[in-house]
C-alpha cells in the first residue's frame, strides 16, 4: 500500500513539508555572517515562545542533552535538590541528577496522575532549603500536564530561593510556557515535538537568577557548558558546530507558528485533546488520566483484557495505517499513547479515531464503528460553531 | 490553522515526500549521458504500466497538450472521425479535433452515465469507415469509467481500421491500460493525476499500428510532432528540453509503484471507490453514476436543494480542512468530486467522509455524523478481511 503510516506517536511528529524543504537549503558556514544573521532572525520568537526576557540557547543534541546541560549547568556533587517525578521523563531527571552526585528528595505522584502544587509548597517548606527543583511539564510517557504555573508560583514563594528547572520537552510550543510571569528558571524542550523538526536540537531558556548559580556550578561540563553558550550566543553563534538544517527548519517552523498565532496554537492542542478525549470515551476505552492533569500534546488509553493494547497498536498501525505509541516502564503493554502535537489538527483527530474503531473492530469490537468519530466531530463543531 | 488542508480534488493530486524531494536532485544537462540513462531506466516499467510493447514518449505538457499532440500526428483536415464523448473532457477532445479540421462524428451517453460498447459497435457498422475513434477512459468531469476493454474489442473488431484514441489522463496508474491486448493505439496520459506528480508532463503510448498513420498524418505540427520524439527516444533522449524535475520525480514514482505492485494498485483504488460510494449512500447523498459505470480515481455527488454543492464544499473546505472540486459546464453548482487517485489509501477515504460529515451538520444534518464513516469502515473491514 503506497498509504504513509501516519505517525501518531508522542515525538517526532510529522514535519511539514515546507519545513523539510527549508532544511534542505544549501549548508552554510556557521562562523559566517550567514549564519549569524540565521542566529539572530531566530531569537526574538524564541524569547516569546519562552515568555522570557532572558536567555535562549541552541544546544545541538536531543531532549534527553538539553535536560542534562540542565543539570550540569546547575547541580554541583552533594547538592540537595528536589525531583517532582510522576513518570518516566521525570525519572530520566532523577538518573541525571544521580549522575551528578545530587542529593536528590522526591515528590511523587503516581503513574498517571500530575504533582499536587500544595504538596510542593508544602515539601518545600518542611525539607528545604534546596538549590532547584526538578519538574517535568508534561510527562510524556503518561500524558499528564503539570500546572507549571502553580508549581512556579509555589517554588517562588516557599522555595527560599531555589531555581525551578523545567523539562518541556514534550510541551512547549503546544503548550503555554510563560518562563518570566511563572518564574521558571530553566526550561528545555526539543525539536521533534510541538516545534515540528526532526530530533537532534534541544532549546534552552535561561533566566537572569540561574546564571548566577551556572556561575558558581562545580560539575564538569564542557560540550554542555551554558556560558560558553551564552557566550557564543551573544556574537549570535554557538560554542561548537549546530545543526544548520534544523535550525534552517526551526526558522521555518517559526514563521508556521507566528502565521498562526500562539494563543490559536494553544486552543488548537486544547481542541485536539478534548476530541480524543470524548471519543475514546464514546469507544468505552478508559483514560489514564483525569480531565484535570490531561495534557493537550499526548493522550494515554489503557488497555483491557479483553483488548489489550499491544495487539490493537500492531493492527492499527499495520493495517490501518496510524502509528500510535505503547507504553513504558511499568505501563509498558498497558497502554497505548497518541501523539496530537506541532503538525497535526482536528482532521487529523478524525483519522486517528476512524482508524482506531477499524482496528477495534477487526478485534472483536465491531460495534463501535462510528462511535468515536461522531463523539469527536461533536467537539470539533462545538468549537467551530462558537 | 497549521494543518494543512487535504488536496482531493480529481487532480492535481497529492505528491508523496519521497518524489518532492527526489524532484529537488541538482539538475542535469538533457543531452549527457545521465539524462539517457534516467530515459532508459524510466522506459521498462513505462511499457508495463501502459501495456504495450510498444512505444511510450514523454512531452512536456499538460494532459491537454497529450491530447493535442494524439489529435495533430492522427488527423489531417477533412479526416472523418469518430469521437466517443459523455462529459467535460470528451468533448475537450471534440474542441481539438475541430480545431484540427476534422469531420467528426459524435456518439454521447449522458453526463453520469457510460459510453456503451454496443452503441459503438452499431455506429461503427453503420457510419464508418473512421480514421480514428476518439474516447475519453475515464471521465473527470462525471466520475464515469468507460469500459475501455470492451470498447477496444468492438473498435477491432467493427472498425475497419479505425485507430483507437484514448485520454486516460485521470486513469492511467489507478486504473488498468493494456493497450496491446485492449487495442488501444495511442493512450495519452499526464504527471498530475495517478503517477503521483505535480503537473507538466504527458506520457503518450503509441502502437506500431498508428505510427503507419503518424507517417501520413498532414496537419501542421513541431512541438507535438510524434516522430521527433521517436527518433529522439530511441536515442534515449527527448526532441526539446524536457522537465527534468518531473522526469526525476517519476522515475520515484515509478519505484513506488513497482513496489506496490500493478495489481494491488487497482484494487486500491477499486476500495476508496468502493468505500466513498458506500459513505455517501449512508449520507443520504446521491451519487451521479451508477455502480457499473463507476470511476475508481473520482466520485461525484449530487448537491440537493437542502444541501446545495458548493457552500457545502466551501465549509468542507474552509473549516474542515478537505478540499474537494466542483462541477464542470452543465454540472457546475449541482455537483462535488471527490478525488482519490495516487497517493491516496483507504484511510483517506476515512477522513474526507468524516470531515464531510462535520460540514454536513454545519449545514443543517447533524444527524449524518458518524454514518458514512462507519459505512465506509465496513467497507474496507470487508477488504482487510477477506
Amino acid at each position: 500500500m503506497i498509504e504513509d503510516v501516519q505517525l501518531r506517536i508522542p515525538g517526532p511528529s510529522p514535519v511539514p513539508p515546507q519545513v523539510a524543504l527549508a532544511m534542505g537549503q544549501p549548508m552554510i558556514g556557521h562562523r559566517g555572517s550567514e549564519f549569524s544573521a540565521l542566529y539572530e532572525r531566530l531569537i526574538p520568537f524564541a524569547k516569546e515562545l519562552f515568555g522570557t526576557s532572558g536567555d535562549v540557547l541552541f544546544v545541538t543534541g536531543s531532549g534527553t542533552a538539553g535536560m542534562e546541560t540542565a543539570v550540569a549547568n546547575i547541580v554541583s556533587p552533594g547538592d540537595k535538590v528536589l525531583l517532582l517525578t510522576c513518570g518516566s521523563f521525570g525519572n530520566r531527571f532523577g538518573q541525571i541528577l544521580a549522575a551528578y552526585g545530587a542529593d536528590v528528595d522526591r515528590l511523587e505522584a503516581p503513574w498517571g496522575e500530575c504533582i499536587d502544587p500544595n504538596a510542593v509548597a508544602t515539601k518545600l517548606q518542611a525539607a528545604g532549603p534546596y538549590k532547584a527543583v526538578f519538574v517535568t511539564h508534561n510527562e510524556t510517557s503518561t500524558g499528564v500536564a503539570n500546572d507549571l504555573k502553580a508549581i512556579g508560583h509555589a517554588v517562588h514563594e516557599f522555595g527560599q530561593g531555589a531555581l525551578l528547572v523545567v523539562d518541556s520537552v514534550s510541551a512547549l510550543g503546544g503548550m503555554e510556557v510563560r518562563m518570566d510571569d511563572w518564574h521558571l528558571d530553566i526550561v528545555v524542550t526539543g525539536s521533534q515535538k510541538a516545534l515540528m523538526l526532526p530530533p537532534g536540537l534541544a532549546l534552552i531558556g535561561v533566566s537572569e537568577r540561574a546564571w548566577e548559580v551556572i556561575d558558581q556550578a562545580q560539575s564538569p561540563r564542557f560540550y554542555f557548558n551554558l556560558k560558553k553558550y551564552k557566550a557564543s550566543g551573544d556574537k549570535a553563534q554557538t560554542p561548537y558546530t549546530p545543526n544548520i538544517a534544523l535550525l534552517f527548519g526551526l526558522e521555518k517552523t517559526f514563521a508556521l507558528m507566528q502565521a498562526e498565532g500562539l494563543t490559536n496554537i494553544y486552543r488548537r492542542h486544547d481542541l485536539m485533546r478534548d476530541m480524543v478525549r470524548a471519543a475514546i470515551r464514546a469507544l468505552g476505552l478508559e483514560l489514564l488520566t483525569a480531565d484535570s492533569c490531561a495534557s493537550s500534546t499526548v493522550t494515554a488509553v489503557k488497555g483491557s483484557s479483553e483488548v489489550p493494547s499491544e495487539p490493537l497498536r500492531k493492527t492499527l498501525k499495520e493495517q490501518f495505517k496510524v502509528q500510535v505509541a505503547g507504553g513504558q516502564d511499568q505501563l509498558k503493554g498497558e497502554i497505548f499513547r497518541i501523539g496530537h502535537m506541532g503538525f497535526a489538527g482536528p482532521r487529523d483527530m478524525l483519522t486517528i479515531i476512524a482508524s482506531l474503531e477499524c482496528a477495534l473492530a477487526v478485534h472483536g469490537k465491531p460495534e463501535v464503528l462510528g462511535r468515536g468519530v461522531k463523539a469527536a466531530q461533536e467537539v470539533w463543531l462545538r468549537e467551530v460553531q462558537r
